[in-house]
């Protein structure tokens, strides 16, 4: 089938490279020119516009949104679906709100454009092997979709599944992204505790590796893990600085809606939080009342 | 080589035959004569005591514990030790806390018997997979022990690793059962607020299985998920009682020693404890205390 993909950064540019190479046409626009001349090289159109990505493609049209989530994905939206005929669909694959794609299926629904959001999980390594696909709205665009996703999906059979309506996709996508903290932050812990048991002076590159096969907590982020300390044992080139990009937040937002208790996942995020901090204001209340109640000793700056 | 292996149970008895499959002499024995006779049928000679055991090996010998931690391990060192010899070597593959290990390699030192921790994952299905040995012990001793290890793990040059020191075997062992609590709470977090979703009416059986294709968070705890949510898609069959068997709250313990914060392995533990807790006295604290500041209303035994 054909597409008009919009956004060529990391995720976008593999996705446009793996819909080639499972004999999609991909029409490709991107704000930076030379992301498309990029995407050109290994066999997709470039469009100098978003008119002119539109103008090339035949109705129905498929437009898929690989954007930052929020005000881009948004603007991209408003500027395109004018563009658009009715039975037109727009995807949206970045790690959009689901609130906000329950909504866009609305407003796209007035204008008789479908819309289908997808959370997508693989990160830098779905071009080699295929990203993990969460799909949600209308049956039948979705099913009119399907040879593009099964294109994406690490085979045909396996990766991709039509979950519900407008705002699943997008829903599955932030509580996976949410245990992918929880996850990270049980590695994270671990380790810690392994390198903090100094008698022992363990190498955790080798535990890493050992841990990879056959143990229970074997997984995909344990061998990124090994890959990582196999290359700087310590992580002494990097800062202990965490970032997050929303999802986590809304999971724990979506918790608190729900009144469902998710200790792990808010103490993953809380933590990602901390590691931002440098000498925290709450810290210092502590020592300061500690010192105000018991005479306790602090540590005064420049000590 | 030959093993004396001591303790046939789920664990012991996957791994006697391991250990045969790969051309190693195993001596087995337990109190059950029924687990004997079970392990003879592939190949095992069977012992009827710990005395005819250690007859049946030639030295130096090696026996291996295959037993619950705690009274039932330390009553089979103190059995099996006064019937070895200098230069004999005793390994714990149970999961034992590291501090006793490292006690045990001091007291069996003082006999000249050598003494090995081995922390071991991979559960029911390590005869099919291969086991992760993560290894404590004197150098010698433990390189000796080497074609027996390899045979254990999943293959000859991957998942066994000799990490230190008496207790450093068990300690990472410790720290692994750890990690696995706080990812299996990762899984169990997300896929409650999956389920909480109703407006979604999501397939939980459908997401596991999509999420091991390409996503981030694909595992072999994901993996064991999917199967558990494909046989039993709402796991009606089941109480939320979860039981554990002590590494996690020991992890705890060493956290608060070595004053290393483990926020989410805590609550992973936590949310154990709470699993096995109907009508908490604290929850009952808390609603009695609302009422009392707030009149808020509170919900009466047998309302």
């Amino acid at each position: 089938m054909e597409l008009g993909l919009i956004g060529l950064g990391r995720m976008g540019a593999n996705m446009a490279r793996r819909l080639i190479l499972g004999g999609h046409r991909v029409v490709a626009f991107d704000l930076d020119a030379r992301a498309v001349a990029a995407c050109a090289e290994y066999g997709a159109e470039g469009a100098g516009s978003l008119a002119e990505l539109v103008s090339l493609l035949a109705p129905p049209r498929a437009v898929w949104l690989m954007l930052p989530h929020g005000p881009v994905t948004e603007d991209a939206v408003s500027a395109v679906s004018p563009l658009l005929s009715p039975g037109d669909v727009i995807l949206d694959g970045g790690n959009t709100n689901y609130k906000d794609s329950i909504r866009r299926g609305q407003e796209l629904a007035e204008w008789s454009i479908d819309f289908v959001d997808v959370g997508i999980s693989g990160g830098i390594w779905g071009l080699t092997n295929g990203f993990c696909l969460m799909v949600g709205g209308p049956d039948e665009t979705v099913k009119r979709l399907e040879p593009a996703f099964r294109s994406l999906a690490p085979s045909e059979t396996a990766g991709y599944s039509h979950l519900g309506p407008n705002g699943a996709g997008h829903y599955v996508k932030m509580v996976h992204n949410a245990v992918e903290y929880a996850l990270m932050e049980a590695y994270a812990e671990g380790f810690e505790l392994l390198a903090a048991k100094e008698e022992f002076d363990l190498d955790l590159a080798a535990i890493a590796e050992t841990w990879r096969h056959g143990a229970v907590v074997r997984s995909w982020l344990l061998d990124l893990a090994a890959a990582a300390l196999k290359e700087d044992p310590g992580l002494e080139s990097l800062q202990a600085f965490v970032e997050d990009s929303g999802e986590g937040r809304w999971t724990v937002q979506e918790s608190v809606d729900l009144a469902v208790p998710v200790p792990a996942i808010t103490a993953a995020l809380q933590q990602r939080f901390r590691s931002r901090q440098e000498g925290p204001l709450g810290a210092k209340l502590l020592a300061a009342l500690r010192q105000q109640f018991g005479g306790h000793a602090v540590r005064r700056t420049g000590d």
